[in-house]
Order: C-alpha cells, then sequence, then structure tokens
C-alpha cells in the first residue's frame, strides 16, 4: 500500500498497519472516538492490560505473537467473567529500531486472532518513546445481565476447578531464557499464545471464577481470600501437560506460581461436581477444554495452602508475580 | 491506610491509591472486568490516548497534574465527538522512583477531575518499566443515537471554528523547558492542565469537529482533507490569551503549530454563523467558553493555507506534531 506522503508520518502508520483490522464502529480510525450501539439487553464488561517488553515478552519474541499475546491475556479476562468478546482498542508506545516488517507481522497476528475470537478493532493511539516497547489494550465485551461470573461467590465446600494445564506457561519463559529444554516447542509456544477461555459456559455452574495469569498458587489463595475462605490444593491432582511433565518434579514448583497460564480458576458447588467430573470437558469458542477439580475451599483462616501427595503442608520461595 | 500485608504488594498498591476512585460497575477493582448497563436508548462513544514521560509530560511537572492532562486530553476527543463521559480505565508502566507520595498526588489530582467532570474509574492495571513512564487512558462517553459529531461533514463554504485560546499550551512547555518568560503563570498551567470543553452543544450547529491536540495548522488541514477540501485561515483571528500575546509575535507561529491545545475545531455552515457570532461564546460543563471564526473551507485542491494580516500566505517550520 502506498505511503500517503500528504499525511504526517503518524497517520499513514496507523492507516498502514491498523485500517484492516478496524471494524464499522471504528470509523476508519479517522476521528476522535468510536461510536457503536451497545448489543440490546446486554451488560457491557470492560477491562483492560498492558504489556511491557523484557517484563512480560522478550525483545526477540517473533513480533507475530507480541499482539496477539496481549489481546489473548484480555480476552482470558472476559472468559473469566463468562462474557462475549466485542472490541478493543490498543495504545503502543513505540522505541526506536521496529520497522514497518515488524508492525506488519505484529498485525497480521493481531488480525488472525481477531477473526476467531469474533471481534474487532475500535481505535487507540501510537506514540514513541525511549525506553522498552509498551502496549496497552483495552477489551470490550457483553454478557447477559446478571450472568457476569464475580470472583465473591464461593462457598466453603465449593470444589476449585482449572481448565487446561498450569505450568507450562512458566515453564516456555524458562525455555526461552534458555535454562531448560522444550523437544516438542509446547512449553514456548504457550508462553508466547496463551489459550483463553473464551465462551465458556460458567453461568449456572460456578460459584465464582478469575483467570490465572500471577501463579496458580497466589491467584487461589486470592479467590479464596476474596470470600473469607481459605483453600486447599492438592498439587497431584494439578493438570500438567506432558512436556510439562516431561520437565521432571523439580519444575513442580515452577508450575505452581510461575504465572502466565491464562487458564480459568472456578469455584463449583458440590451439587454441580458430579456431572462436572463425568463429563470432564467444557465447550469454548476454540473446542472443548479439559477441567479438573484441584482443591476445595473451607471456612477455617482465609489463604491458600498446598499439599504434596501424602497430605503435607508445601513451602515455596513465592508464590506468584506482583507487577511492582 | 494501613498496608494489606496479606495481599501481594501490586493489590495493596492498588487499593491504597485508585479504589477510592472506582465506580459501582469497576467492583471494587477485584474482579477481572467491570460490568455495567450501558446508559439506555445511548450510543456508547470509547477512544484511547497515551502519555509517555519527557514526551507529554516533564519528569518535574505535579504528579497532581499528571494524571488529569491525560484524562484531559481523552475528554477532549469526547468533548470533539458531543459526547457525555461516563467511565476511564487506565493502565501504567511504572518507573522506579516514583513513590507512594507521588501516586497520592497523581490520584487526588484525578479524583478532584472525574468528580468535576462527572466520570469515575472503571479498571485498569499497573505493571514495571525501566522505561520513562507510560500512561493509557481509555475514555468511556455516550452520546444520543446519530448526534455523534464527525470528522467528516463539512462542505465547501462552512466557516471553520475554534474554542477558547490557541497556542497557550505550546509556549507554556516553552516556558517550563526555561526558553520563555511567562509572569502570569498562564501558559504552564495550559500545558499541564488542559480544558476540555466537555458538553459543548455542537449537535444542530457543527457539521463536522475535531479536537485540536498536534497543532492548530496541522489539525485543521486534517480535517479539510477529511473532508476533501481545502480551508484557509486568517492568522490575525486565531484567539490568543493575553499571556499568548504578551510573549510577542515572533511566537506566532509556535501558537499556531505546536500542539497541546485541546480545543475544538469545528465547522459551521453559512445559515449558523450569524446566531453564533451574536454569541461568541457556547456553554460547556465548566461554563461558557468563547468561540471565534477563524477560516473557511473551499473546494479548491485540499490543504490548509494561512494567510498573515496582508492576505499573503505563511510558512511554517513545520506544521504540527507528528508522534513517531
Amino acid at each position: 500500500m502506498p505511503t500517503r506522503t500528504d499525511l504526517p508520518q503518524e497517520f499513514s502508520f496507523i492507516h498502514r498497519h491498523f485500517s484492516e483490522l478496524a471494524g464499522p464502529a471504528a470509523l476508519g480510525l479517522k476521528d476522535d472516538a468510536a461510536v457503536f450501539m451497545p448489543p440490546a439487553g446486554r451488560e457491557m464488561v470492560i477491562a483492560a492490560d498492558a504489556m511491557v517488553e523484557n517484563v512480560h515478552f522478550l525483545p526477540d519474541d517473533p513480533a507475530e505473537t507480541i499482539g496477539r499475546k496481549l489481546l489473548r491475556c484480555n480476552l482470558s479476562d472476559l472468559a473469566a467473567m463468562g462474557a462475549r468478546p466485542e472490541g478493543w482498542l490498543l495504545t503502543l508506545a513505540r522505541r526506536p529500531g521496529l520497522d514497518d516488517a515488524w508492525f506488519s507481522a505484529f498485525c497480521g497476528g493481531l488480525k488472525a486472532d481477531q477473526t476467531h475470537f469474533g471481534l474487532s478493532l475500535l481505535g487507540g493511539d501510537t506514540t514513541s518513546t525511549q525506553g522498552p516497547l509498551v502496549l496497552s489494550l483495552t477489551i470490550l465485551g457483553s454478557v447477559l445481565p446478571g450472568q457476569a461470573i464475580r470472583r465473591i461467590g464461593a462457598q466453603a465446600g465449593d470444589g476449585l476447578w482449572v481448565t487446561g494445564t498450569i505450568g507450562d506457561g512458566a515453564l516456555g519463559l524458562r525455555v526461552l531464557q534458555g535454562g531448560l529444554a522444550d523437544p516438542s516447542g509446547h512449553l514456548a509456544e504457550r508462553y508466547r499464545l496463551p489459550r483463553p477461555r473464551v465462551g465458556l459456559p460458567l453461568h449456572g455452574l460456578a460459584s465464582a471464577a478469575m483467570d490465572v495469569s500471577d501463579g496458580l498458587v497466589q491467584d487461589a489463595g486470592h479467590l479464596a481470600r476474596e470470600n473469607g475462605l481459605s483453600v486447599t490444593i492438592q498439587a497431584s491432582t494439578v493438570p500438567l501437560s506432558e512436556a510439562a511433565r516431561a520437565c521432571g518434579p523439580e519444575w513442580l514448583e515452577t508450575c505452581l506460581t510461575g504465572g502466565d497460564d491464562y487458564e480459568i480458576l472456578f469455584a463449583v458447588p458440590p451439587a454441580r461436581e458430579e456431572s462436572l467430573m463425568r463429563a470432564g470437558v467444557l465447550m469454548t469458542l476454540s473446542g472443548p477444554v479439559p477441567v479438573t477439580r484441584i482443591g476445595q475451599f473451607h471456612t477455617s483462616a482465609t489463604g491458600v495452602q498446598v499439599l504434596d501427595e501424602n497430605g503435607a503442608p508445601m513451602r515455596f520461595k513465592k508464590t506468584g508475580w506482583s507487577h511492582l
């Protein structure tokens, strides 16, 4: 596409790379804001997340996956609420050294994902920085009134369940840093491309839910505390991928505390657990996903306890990520 | 407020500083996303802008004004569409060296502004960076269906109008950089605290509108091009503040091209100009604001031409800001 030389660089940059991502509400990315009629009879759900080079992704990660990772992290927030994606906005602070080829790949990845997950770009802003690349994404979704799943709602006795497998993302980061072998490539791929569980049918099933982004142990403890409860996790029941198991038991702590999972952690009342146990999977927009019972909520002192296969409490060097 | 030591640093940071900004939809900033019922019978308007330290604000700008500046820039986008503010989300990439006192002042400023402009915090994210501070803000507003004012809609013969005064922000930056005297303090104050024209009654009056953020000349040219028109500006009619005039005629170019105005530039059909000329002001949420006719749209070649008091075209070293 030819550069429109009558326009300042910034407009031509946005036109070249982002206009093909824009939906009708974006008004061609040429106005001060996007305008749309909200879906009739639905509540809106909105969240924002930022990613910083060297913190959430690596400078030599493929451009094609960096934007998708951020979009997928945000989609995971919608999935945790049981919401349907509607649209997204992106701001980016560009550092020197990222050329047109980089942004073509960056936007190409985003285009594939927005098609798959059924949403489109509403707007955003580009600016420059002398520091690391910073991306910020706002995601907008919708849900039937009263059907959003909150973090609050779990009761003592509810089971603690999780989608998919835990630890692949954290191990993938170690692989990319050179500290771990990954013959199948599965771990690095999960670090770079989380699999948001969009469309997970939590309404009528889960009493509370959140997405696991900062480490299973920390996030489970957080879910328990929000409900004034404690939670016990049986480490041996935590679902690990074949690639994660192949790393050996010395990597279990990394799996349980490492972060970057983007699975959904949810509480299920006892009366609904048997049929879920029998099914073993739930449907998502991307197909069926296994679900596993890994623990239970209790009324005793708040917090999280992880038990090993002998029922003894495990101790960890750290329980998860804090972005400060 | 005591630090909740049972929580990771990040949660306690958000709790300390941001929870008092959160409205009911934010669910106490404790969930994966905010949930709200959109205002009945209205379209939603949404925009996002980022600000980077050393690009959009200075490291020694008061913390109290930095967040407000970004919020006000976003409010200016809503004002340009004729939309009413509803809510906002903030992501921030913190650099080392910004302490609790800094964030208290930062959030204090935001609290005053969200009260004044009638909106509340919906959510966001905090993370860390080794580079300059990066802030990204998404703003959500609403408008009656079909009443959003677009950039497209101006006709040849329409007058070009602008709110308030032009150039104060750009001169204020020069003052803060030590290159210009500002005995009244007006210029620095306008650089740090733009005055978004929220509530400006553009519906039924303006055929097109945008906010002036990257320099009057560039933005006017952009508005003309979007409409397949040219625009002529009479430099002598561009409204300057007393403080800007006191800087002397050698600063006129800075005023016309400098950016950081956050005034509203709008096109008015001839039939509506006489009464507007007589009134000379329009109401906003913050009180009446002067409006001035500074030029006219034409059918000839697209672009912008600025004429001096003798009707001769003026030439500028640059026409505005491009954030690349």
